[in-house]
């Protein structure tokens, strides 16, 4: 026996319909979740636009979305931690549990991972989805659900500051101020960095990074990062550098801010497959370069967080769209790229809060 | 007052000769030191082929030299710590001891540091050479001056081992296994790694790859060394790639080496400006790149891992020669790269075991 | 040649004095400094009523005092980076610069260091006082001398927040909200733990602490602090347990409230040389017992959050004394714990700021 | 269905019979194990002699063991990487795979641990059991079953050395030369550390001490440890301390031996449920007091070592028992302290090696 789904399926690059699916009852540890709001991240964007992101290629038509505030519809046999009607987000990568990166708590790292909203796993943007209890924490009464559909990227962008291991009174340098530089500017700040530079090459964001938290901001159209930063510094450079947006300049750049002995951390998926960097430039500059996928024991955090009102999870929303306007919606955010900085998907009943 | 000094000067490119210079007398908390042995290290060869290294050029001639075993030849004032006669070796990195890396303990990063043999230090290639005080450690009884002179190496190994954070039961590839190489090798397995896998193009220094704690060897040219590293870690990849030859395929390589979640340290220094670099990889792959330049607080204990026994300083050591004969010694080694391992100097009365 | 200075001394238990001393001119790599602002710390307190602290017995006359804002009245050759007039802050534990601890960047554990204000080493309450420009820090012109004042115990809570590892979503749990605590509450609120919870015998200063950010505060003599934090975090425990008393009752209580795995980090200085504490509780609870003993490298980030303002260094501040009047602000202090939180020295033409 | 096993049940202090017991088929995700050699602990002697150990009380008949060598017999269904016949090792603590514990993988901290041999649950000492395969490893070729039983303590030793953070050329002290200061003594060796010094009092295991590595013996009855550690480290004091006796005065013993700045870390379990401590000491010297219980991740790096030859698993074997002689076996160890390091039960048809 099984329900029907409203669900927003992209059958190839830019066709995207919203499709009548059935749901199967939750087995085991499984629960079936309502979305009420989604929102719609660049990893989306980029499979709307391409059909593949990375080595995960659309070879079936796909439900999209990883960001979902939600509430529970239905439990399994042996849920015992969630109930009908309760409010939740889901964590979207699915680990297998068993392998040595989850054994030894990095399940972000997991090869057998499947996750939601990335071929071959149907997503979260629809009305009903079924999801392992294990992955589905609950939402605090102080937070909306457009708040819960952000704590997936503010994970990002906590992980993000726990690899580059932010500590209080660094200078600290995000490269990309869009809703994941956003949210890794708003996690360096709550692990107490200072001074905070935001670099972007639109104003928008750069106008949003300052109202979140960055101490300064920079367009390279219209000054120098590193002269900034050489002067903030005194000329020694920033202690750690986080890339957030995988274009070549900026990677390459993140070593001339970086100071002697600095951490540069990249986040950013680069769509060229390799970049000339300076090796030479790491060894004698004593310099490490980590990376940031994804999260790991990151939600229950960014909840926390989210509830203590340490960051603002709404401001970075721009626009939103109810679900029957899905496929409108991100055809007009694919097409205004200055203008949104966060779309949304609201479903049905949700509680959008802000 | 001076004394005089027998130096081994480069005056440019392949132009090295013995030349008398004075010795000034030693100033309040320095010494005069006697090398004994010196070893040629491979930047002291690239300097000698081509006048500079990195950034560093030969502006003047300069006295090469930065590995010596030596005695205490007269103390300066305040200097307690040490007496004419007493065997020592000598630190060639002059830090500062003022800026902030130093006073972290990251002395290797200073940025006022002045290293022995490299422009515009005059080096340790001297039968009288006036250092710092500071600088000098006790050579213990149980260790020949060869021995003392393979200290720095055993120094740049242990850095890179601690570095990348090699723990027990560790897999472990060693890329190059040069003197560098071979002392990395020895430092990883100090630190209870293995099993250790070291790679080289050519045979001789696999050998001696071998024989001082490699569990498996490959040649590049015979075979591949990813084929290798993944039949013995059941596809998985290695935990720790140390890099220490510098060159762009190797560098690339140590990506198709390490595991998911694994960190690649890059020690050798690459003739190529910039080396395209796949950064999906490292974003995807969880990786870290970390560097290790040269060494901070190792000394003391390579010193007392050598008296111990932990460690064969000697067998790398392939040729010697007379201090007299250094011009031709150099050429030598210079002109048989691929017999000579390690060759040093010896000066006047060295003891020079093994 | 040398100018008065004048001086709070201590001659003995509660026999407090100003006094008219001389102050030597600044030798090289020194400067004089003109205190405006003093705080009184609760070891000052310690010695003016007992006339020791831990092992340092007061053996002849002693300027107390350890926290100041101050501005430069004269510098010694050799000083580049402080001119006359400058207004600075002093970090008192005047460390040697050579030892191994020193070297690797934990000065705060330099067996040779001089201390000021704790005997034999003369303190900064006083109107002229030579120092090595070493440990002159510029005071920002945002910050008042009062809060400069504060930067030493700022840095102590840094210090103790650091050494406990305190990270995002931690629950964090102060036991003491006297100066030192309340610091230590900021610090970890500024590393973004939450929910953190302040323990204390009195109300004010909990009502203090509520103020600076505890989410939660709790008086064992109303309430349990064991139950609270059971409730607060499931019946789990506290991530981590920062302990600014030094009471046997509160260091064993620590242990009540931290989680399986969790770390204890102790600051408060014990009246009692000894305390029985269950080494089974840390073995099978996994736990760690750190320490934290005054700062390394803390004053400029201290500075840094402070004029930034993410940390408020004038609400602990209940009561002002001017310097002429500082034997009875001693008296009054020692003689109303339960009403002062923090009083201050004010010297003659201090910015007070508030 | 089920077959029978030939137990060792104790019964009540110092009442221990074998027993035939029912062991039932294995489930799914389980196998049944024959083991071959099963090493008597301390602990296991301990609940011999008391009946109790910490917590957990023998309130019914108990399984003794969790130190072994196996066959495995059967396998259950979905059990694919193990097959009957393989030779295998048992990792005794078998934990939940769910709690924050397991998941950020600190499972030896598991709440929900089911640790074989400790009440309540049975453990190894017996010719067939049943467990899950999860916590089965593959025993290698090069190591025999009496190897194979010691992995477990190396196990526990590896972890020790870990959570101590021995680095090369550290001076540490393992307090206690029984089975377990002596795999702690050789993890020790094994990352690099030395000098190692090992204290007991008795001087049998201080012979086998100096033969697994230690470099200096001492005991406590003929001379005092803090002198010999004041003379090796020239007054510094050792680097780390593992205490594994669990006696008080060892364990007060430790902040007499560890130099400022260092580490103590407890691994023995005291019969006194509470020690007076320092607590000034902790402050002022800077110390960690850590903690190592049990084991996570170290068998597989364990079986890696022995095969290697890195350790010696065999030395600490004093003597040898058939399963029949079981409960003989237990009293003679029991009453011969003094000369049985460690004892070891020999099951049908083990290969003892050695």
């Amino acid at each position: 026996m099984s329900i029907t789904s409203t669900a927003l399926v992209l059958r190839g690059p830019r066709e995207i319909v919203l499709e009548e699916r059935p749901c199967d009852d939750p087995g085991p540890g499984e629960v079936i979740v309502a979305p009420q709001v989604v929102g719609i991240c660049g990893s989306d964007l980029h499979l709307y636009r391409e059909g593949r992101i990375g080595d995960s290629i659309l070879e079936r038509p796909l439900v999209l979305g990883h960001e979902a505030a939600a509430r529970v519809a239905a439990v399994g046999a042996g849920v015992t931690e969630l109930k009908e009607g309760d409010r939740v987000i889901v964590e979207p990568g699915l680990a297998c549990d068993r392998c040595a990166w989850c054994r030894s708590g990095r399940y972000n790292l997991c090869p057998h991972v499947r996750f939601m909203g990335v071929p071959p796993t149907d997503g979260l943007m629809a009305s009903r989805v079924r999801v392992p209890a294990r992955w589905v924490h609950h939402l605090p009464d102080e937070l909306s659900d457009a708040e819960g559909a952000m704590i997936e990227p503010l994970a990002v962008g906590l992980q993000a500051a726990h690899e580059a291991g932010v500590a209080p009174g660094q200078t600290v340098v995000v490269l990309g101020a869009g809703p994941i530089g956003l949210m890794i500017l708003q996690a360096a700040r709550i692990r107490g960095a200072g001074p905070l530079i935001a670099i972007d090459l639109a104003d928008r964001p750069l106008e949003m990074a300052r109202r979140l938290g960055a101490d300064f901001t920079v367009n390279p159209r219209e000054a120098s990062p590193v002269d900034l930063v050489q002067e903030i510094t005194g000329g020694t450079g920033a202690d750690i550098v986080i890339e957030a947006v995988g274009a070549a300049a900026t990677i390459r750049q993140a070593f001339d801010l970086v100071r002697r002995g600095g951490v540069i951390t990249l986040v950013g998926i680069a769509s060229e497959p390799t970049i000339p960097l300076s090796t030479n430039r790491i060894v004698r500059g004593g310099l490490q370069v980590r990376s940031s996928f994804r999260y790991a024991h990151q939600h229950p955090i960014a909840l926390r967080l989210a509830a203590a009102r340490r960051v603002d999870l709404l401001a970075p929303i721009t626009h939103r769209f109810a679900a029957a306007q899905a496929p409108e919606g991100f055809q007009f955010v694919d097409q205004h790229k200055d203008t949104v900085i966060k779309g949304i998907l609201t479903f049905a009943d949700g509680r959008e809060g802000g």
